[in-house]
């Protein structure tokens, strides 16, 4: 029997502790042994939980109990969890996670104390759900050089986004919609505006390219500005509008090049597997060199499939109880990454002009003779549309200025 | 050093020592050693490769080297590659494969053998090439009690389906031109008919169920008699025809059920995540009484995304050297699966008759009220196509052999 204790007895604490009582049995046939949850640490009582006995309220109670040798933080946040995460991994405990706050900005320490504890600090949770990814990236994938990561990592947006291509709805009233479904929290700011995104392509980036970048450093567009008129655009073109985290090498070949980062909304073609992915779902799509693309999908939040993960880290820590195992070394990233600024796309533009229409299309064509206009003249109301060729947004916004006011400039994925 | 030998130096097993020459670096970096092909054993001579010196031709060679610690048999084909694998295994060495036809008829036997002799075999790459699927069942889902595999798991059919679907060719026709871009062998049976398919689903399901089934148990329908109506018809009903493997427990919520397993072809309705996996992509399409669904996606076939998972087995060995490793315990299945004809499914249907369209239509939903007609009265030749409410195909041939001649019922995935 293996002793856990659970930290933060929230949603999904309380998912991890159900599917532990109901795959037990399953769980116990794989790694020949049980799993007891010892502790919860919560500020809360619980008295009508059938594990309300094990509640406890102070983290030393845990630390100094030799027969807990897996702690699963689902606290959330950054403090406590960082600190209490510490103590357990320098106590000479495993600790597993899915606090992607903690893991982002404190991951390349904590994997550090663990090395050199001898213990595990695993995450799996904090990407995707249940989704598995960060053990296929470093183990199924190990034979690649990779070259890119690429998610819709937040079911929130995912959702969103779905209604307004789908329903024509306006950003405010999709949200409004993801709120009362309860896809959406009544402070969606750390969602709509990419913040959660960020975190997750850190973790991604930092697994694919062994460094870890402050989500601070990461140039980072939610969906906030998304209209119905670029997702009409998109359509036209012959895509749809994700918020995507992208990370990779500058130079796809050159595995020594830069590594960029960065969320926005991109316009993804029909052609590309992450533009089926709709609703709450979230897909990361990894590039390597030997392997080519391959995507992992599922639900990317909710209690029971985060706490999938969870317990299959825990799974993990059982049945590979004496190995050495590889540790990966995430080096803090001195800098910021390569400037986004710079990154070689094609745009999906909207320009606003006083001119007349075949001023425009003549003005743009000067610029990009490859321009593929959207907008007819017929339907030219002040504002054009067109797709220009792979480009920079440095270059785009200097090209444009004298044309008129750009109105949108969507990235679309390569 | 880890010294290595790679057995059959075809398409795979030379794709293998191309992933190594290229990536051997970077896999240093996280095995902390480098690999390294002691033998190749193959029939032929390849004077002009640089691992041409390194050719033997006699199996006790590598049987008897205590160097060699981990054999990789990309020889394809049962025998000798069975013998090859079960001597090596006998002999204290780790098996790395991607032949699914050895896996799929004596995996049980296999892994019981390796779990003697302390020694692992490993076969990421028999399912999906380089996608990873195997050791993502086996580990990051472990902590689920799993229902259903779903797979499109042959890049071939996958690729003549989708020229049906997008340019209305005929199977014979888009058969071709598969063979012409080499996606599609001269002698198409193994792929057209199912049966490659069907050793792989006969895999997953040992993954998932713990029990391996002879893939000669098993109903398996190719794709040869899908016609340019079917996937007509399909796309009338919002949907799209794949060749899938199918296996699951009969009843969803019992652990204890009996375990279905077919490979035929299906209407994919939009919806399902399986219906864009397009070209000779694969997907693998799992579900946990935790997770819910997940998807695995990529190419299921090549050189090098094929040896990438080989390569990826053999880093696991590396790297968990000295570790007491859970080998899943896969029983014969002493007999066949449940009977396929008794699975719950609704049916798209074409009825050939003499009978006039409204007695046709009366005399359907005689039998299935809620029946679904494609056919519309001005369209009706003598033939018309509808969709059934769930049913059986046992009660389905039965219902309707009265009313006509039955010449498609396509399974829809429920």
């Amino acid at each position: 029997m293996t002793n856990i204790a659970i930290l933060g007895f929230g949603v999904v604490g309380g998912g991890v502790a159900d599917v532990i009582a109901t795959n037990n049995e399953t769980i116990a046939r794989k790694t020949g042994e049980h799993i007891n949850i010892k502790y919860i640490l919560d500020l809360r009582e619980f008295p009508d939980h059938p594990l309300g006995g094990r509640v406890v309220h102070d983290m030393n109670i845990i630390l100094s109990d030799p027969e807990v040798t897996v702690v699963a933080e689902m606290m959330g946040g950054a403090h406590p969890a960082y600190d209490y995460t510490r103590a357990a991994l320098e106590a000479g405990k495993h600790v597993v996670t899915s606090n992607k706050e903690v893991v982002a900005t404190f991951g390349a320490e904590l994997l550090r104390i663990a090395k050199e504890h001898h213990v595990r600090y695993l995450f799996e949770a904090s990407v995707g759900g249940g989704i598995p990814v960060i053990r296929p990236m470093s183990s199924c994938l190990a034979a690649n050089e990779l070259s890119e990561v690429d998610g819709i990592l937040n079911g929130t947006t995912n959702y969103i986004l779905t209604q307004m291509i789908r329903a024509g709805k306006s950003f405010e009233e999709a949200l409004a919609e993801a709120q009362e479904k309860g896809y959406a929290e009544r402070n969606p700011a750390a969602d709509v505006e990419g913040t959660d995104a960020c975190r997750k392509i850190c973790i991604l980036a930092a697994l694919a390219f062994g460094r870890l970048y402050a989500p601070s450093s990461v140039h980072t567009e939610g969906i906030t500005a998304v209209t119905a008129q670029n997702v009409a655009d998109a359509e036209a073109l012959g895509g749809v509008i994700k918020l995507i985290g992208r990370a990779g090498r500058v130079h796809a070949d050159d595995p020594d090049s830069d590594v960029f980062l960065l969320v926005s909304p991109h316009v993804i073609m029909h052609e590309n597997p992450l533009s089926c992915v709709d609703d709450v779902f979230n897909a990361i799509l990894v590039r390597g060199n030997a392997v080519g693309d391959v995507m992992f999908y599922g639900r990317g939040a909710g209690n029971l499939p985060t706490a999938s993960a969870v317990v299959a880290d825990i799974i993990d820590i059982l049945t590979h109880k004496d190995a050495e195992i590889f540790v990966p070394d995430w080096e803090s990233a001195a800098s910021a990454p390569a400037d986004h600024t710079a990154l070689p796309y094609a745009f999906l533009c909207r320009v606003q002009t006083d001119a007349p229409y075949d001023e425009v299309t003549t003005a743009v064509r000067h610029i990009y003779p490859d321009a593929e206009f959207l907008t007819v003249a017929d339907a030219f109301d002040g504002t054009a549309a067109f797709v220009t060729p792979t480009t920079t947004e440095a270059d785009l916004r200097a090209a444009l200025a004298p044309i008129g006011t750009l109105t949108s400039a969507l990235r679309v994925m390569p």
